[in-house]
């Protein structure tokens, strides 16, 4: 039995009659806004190439963890899905796997996923009815062939979701060569990389030492020593602000910083090179990192961003098995007021500095993010993110940091994904959230409908474009 | 002055008008399904001799700790409630008791327990004023008289409660009598028992040597030897399983698991029962016992249950004056992301094994339990528990766990209480605020009413069911 | 442009019309209620010479360090908004400085701030344009002319306010002239005082050693021995209580608690009189001090309150350059099961003693908090405080306490400011929070009508003024 896909207009928006009509005029006001997009994990070889995208199971399903660690998590095989084990194809059929994808729609019920999977399906494709097994065919079908047009190229699909800039990620051992064939090429969206460095600064992972090889083969330097290393990353960073980077972006266990004297920090480096280094002081260097990258970016404006607290590769057998980013990492418990404090004490109050700080710890947002960003001069809190990049997640956000940091010292959304498709869907989440956070504010009269209107465009479009200088 | 009691028959859901509609209509399929209470504490003596109970102090105020916990926050004495002191019955009245509890009815507005104690009130026997000193004496007097009639017999309220299957919670010291006169009684009623080894597993428990002793003796091992003392599990398990168990229940202080090599675990057993265990060694070992139960959970499908996070006894002279579960029990931070990963590392990705996690940390429901129950096969999320078996809880666990782990990868509502009058008026609380949940959800066009009408049956019945192999 | 200054008779009501009539008539009987006020850090001295307030910028802007901290995250220096460094006066202008806050008013958008700032600006002032960078002059002026009538010297405000008691905050080194001054001065207003002996009990407190010597010049006790230090006490929270003291109050880092043997307390507090403390030493005697104060209370009656969790002046600069205060407290995870437990094993079954205990870590509400409050006779918890001081989270402490330790193991509100005007303000949207959550529990029919009546009372009223002996 096939049901209706329906995309209500009303979506997100506060049951309550009252709150819902000022929701639903905040959001007549962000909805049409362009979409800054300046945190994500998108391919750039898509907008190079611009080649067509292979079908709906490698499209939507094999690059989306959200989705498949959910049929994992019910006993579904990772190798019945197509999952790719440490990159190697599998022999998966894509129709099989998209047919047990759809069999399993009840698990995304109240979860994000299905929000964003409906929107994709309802606006960029058109479909009517709600997948499932039934229609599970008609879908791949349908997808499949949609791709193999024009409209559906990575370009046409880009200037059609009204993406005023899409960054993406890589490290400074890779040689932006995408970049450089987007640039090249004429097309005038704006795809920028952002700079990544933690394959070169932690030494826990697993490709430390061949990214330090290729990072010194692209900068020349000897970065073995501890001057070089350092002139290696002005170099590299100076390149990715090339290729429009700006911001840089540290994905950390901790939020840890250090502020060791020159020499204390070469000693440390040199134990990091020589492969002696205890975890703790793994720990240390990365922290100690984080405040020479605070210190490069007064000298080249690269906007920070600190990502801290996952749990890395957690189920063992799955790492080793399929290698990272499969759906294992898993948020800890995070402190930020006494992790921040020596790069603050060096820096925090200096406002030509920017650094933006995200948390998988929600309980941080009240008692410790939204105090910090209230105070010092260089932070900002960046959105709900990664689990809590949901409607419940953006509204506990918003109800736990703005009495004390207020809306401007957040930095409106991004959207951090590599399903591309997914993102006009998630900006509209988010917009729809806050409008009806803000509507809320309105009905309960803590705050007039001329400045929530002013704080919604702000939160779409200005506090993102100010953030991160675009 | 009394005043009238009313049981609104829109109670706990949504003022909003078609959020209001919306749950009426949910609960409206909710309502009438069989009790499922695969997790609980009443007493199997109750059903195996069908004795009448006492007295409104003594079946509904002494067994509660919910309720006379509160009176002791505010000065009253356990002795004048008639609270036994270990076990010894004390030497007051039970009138005089009920009075006491009687006037204080105001320490409970807002709380869970004057929901259930309302609904017992209303539903179970009649009343339709509320209590309080004026009222005290009626109730006294009318619920007496109810329950010396055959009414009012526990096997007879068993079946008028609607409940499929109760469990019970036992040691393995304990020799399950009682279930084994219920079986043989002949009667219908499914009251099962569950395997909690606590006593025998848990070194700085008062009762462990004389728990060994007992365990020994039921089983004809050597108890003191590591092989002799799994075999002894096996052997109650087993003998478990045939008085109807389904589950284990592990209450411990932390979630730590360990995965230590045969030796090692040798060695560290016989530390423990050679009584020289410190601290962290006694920890360890229940570490230890968790991955050692998986293990045979793999054999004998027991479903585990994880209960950490209590700081028991917390009260020490309490705890010396009246012995356990008085009240003084209270929650602590609990780590499961680090704690949960030797156990996780051996069998958490084999989907035959099913582990249910509860907390008593509701930081840990975004942070950690969902991201783990969305991943890993083996792990499904216990419903809220013991403090946040109430509205808020609810509401909290639901909106705290949905968008990450879904609604598939939790278990529906367990009672889990000794409270036996209870359990109807907490089934019913759990299904109204489920479906006021599920009624957001659907009034905020994120959900399908025809799949929150599917969801709200399951979370009700089919979830549990299925989770706890009933 | 300027816009209407309109304080709806509705704010901060749910905007559900049923829950919004409920809550307005709730309103309605708390909102009259006089204000008291026995937390607070006014300054006695404008009670006691009742001198004129200077102008908008010195009386609401600069001790405010709510207001100063949001335009300081911002990139505006202390320097032009006329904060003093270490008490010294700045050069700034006042009307400039005042002009600044009124370009930024958007910032405090979503604050409590805001909501306070309306208030005065509306009810004290009778401004009807809301401040903004076209109005800061208007205001400056008018707000000058007011404060140089008779009708807004301190003493006819507090008249005005409805004000029954309000009590401000001295150390045992101060000399109590302004509180003597107003009680000689005939003036009828209840203005009085509270212990807080922090720094001459935190040996890492900058004032440690003055402190110390000045506490010893008032009681004529030897303060640098453990007995003399004890019996100095002992002097001055009686010479607090004769200036109608009825609490003490305790801003410790953590709440640990200590139990130590009278040698062992003699002895730690040797090392710490003879400035050789490590910080764990500097702690235990903390912890070791508040179950000596609670010993002493049970002598002398006052009611104690424990404020833990601050990182105190976090940013090193503004430490050094400003002092501290200066919005730079940032709070942190806060443990409470195990730091009470010295106090609680030793006093804790005593209901003749009163703690009130805060938080700044409202992860422990549901979890260590209303647990503990739910069973100790001797526990109460103080209000949603400093941050959470705001109308998400008060509503936050509701949600998270009510269920587990009622309504009246609560103390009602208190207001913790020193911006003298924001009083009303304050106790205004506290009650207002309370009425709209009683009204949801009315509308879900949780709570009888009559029930949430009393307990808007208690709330507003009753409770403070029995939890604080008034």
């Amino acid at each position: 039995m096939s049901t209706p896909l329906i995309l209500h207009e009303d979506r997100l928006f506060p049951a309550e009659p009252s709150a819902r009509g000022v929701a639903r005029e905040l959001y007549g006001e962000a909805r049409g806004l362009p979409i800054l997009s300046p945190h994500g994990h998108t391919d750039p070889e898509w907008f190079a190439t611009n080649a067509a995208f292979g079908n709906a199971a490698e499209l939507l399903l094999q690059p989306d963890h959200y989705l498949y660690r959910m049929l994992y998590s019910q006993g579904v095989s990772l190798e019945a899905l197509g999952i790719p084990a440490h990159g190697r194809p599998t022999g998966a059929d894509p129709r099989e796997a998209w047919r047990l994808f759809a069999q399993n729609q009840h698990l995304f019920r109240g979860t994000p996923s299905a929000m964003w999977l409906d929107h994709v399906f309802a606006e960029v494709f058109g479909f009517t009815q709600r997948l499932s097994a039934e229609t599970a065919d008609g879908y791949f079908d349908e997808i499949g062939a949609a791709l193999a047009t024009e409209d559906f190229r990575p370009r046409a699909l880009f200037e059609r979701f009204n993406i005023e800039l899409l960054a993406t990620t890589e490290g400074p051992q890779e040689d932006l060569v995408h970049h450089r064939a987007i640039r090249d090429s004429g097309w005038t969206g704006r795809v920028v990389t952002a700079y990544r460095p933690d394959p070169v600064i932690d030494a826990e992972h697993e490709q430390f030492g061949p990214a330090l090889e290729a990072f010194a083969g692209l900068t020349g330097q000897d970065v073995h020593g501890w001057w070089g290393y350092l002139e290696a990353h002005r170099i590299r960073r100076a390149a990715f602000a090339g290729m429009g980077a700006t911001s840089t972006d540290h994905g950390h266990p901790t939020a840890a910083t250090a502020d060791l004297s020159p020499p204390e920090a070469e000693a440390l480096f040199n134990t990091i090179v020589a492969g002696r280094a205890s975890p703790a002081q793994a720990e240390l260097f990365r922290a100690q990192m984080l405040t020479e990258m605070a210190r490069m970016s007064l000298d080249d404006g690269l906007v920070m961003q600190i990502h801290p607290g996952s749990f890395r590769n957690h189920n063992r057998l799955l790492f080793e098995g399929y290698g990272r980013d499969k759906g294992a990492d898993i948020p800890t418990g995070t402190d930020y007021v006494r992790a921040l404090k020596p790069l603050l004490d060096r820096f925090g109050n200096n406002p030509a500095l920017s650094v933006i700080v995200f948390t998988l710890d929600e309980t941080a947002y009240s008692r410790e993010l939204a105090p910090l960003a209230g105070h010092y001069p260089c932070l900002k809190l960046g959105p709900a993110w990664w689990f809590h990049d949901s409607p419940e997640g953006m509204r506990r956000f918003r109800e736990q940091t703005t009495e004390t940091a207020g809306f401007y010292n957040t930095v409106g959304f991004n959207d951090d994904t590599r399903a591309f498709l997914s993102i006009p869907a998630r900006h509209d989440v988010a917009r729809r959230v806050d409008c009806s956070f803000l509507a809320r504010l309105v009905t309960e009269h803590r705050l007039g409908l001329d400045e929530a209107r002013d704080v919604s465009v702000d939160l779409a479009y200005n506090l993102p474009k100010r953030a991160y200088k675009l």
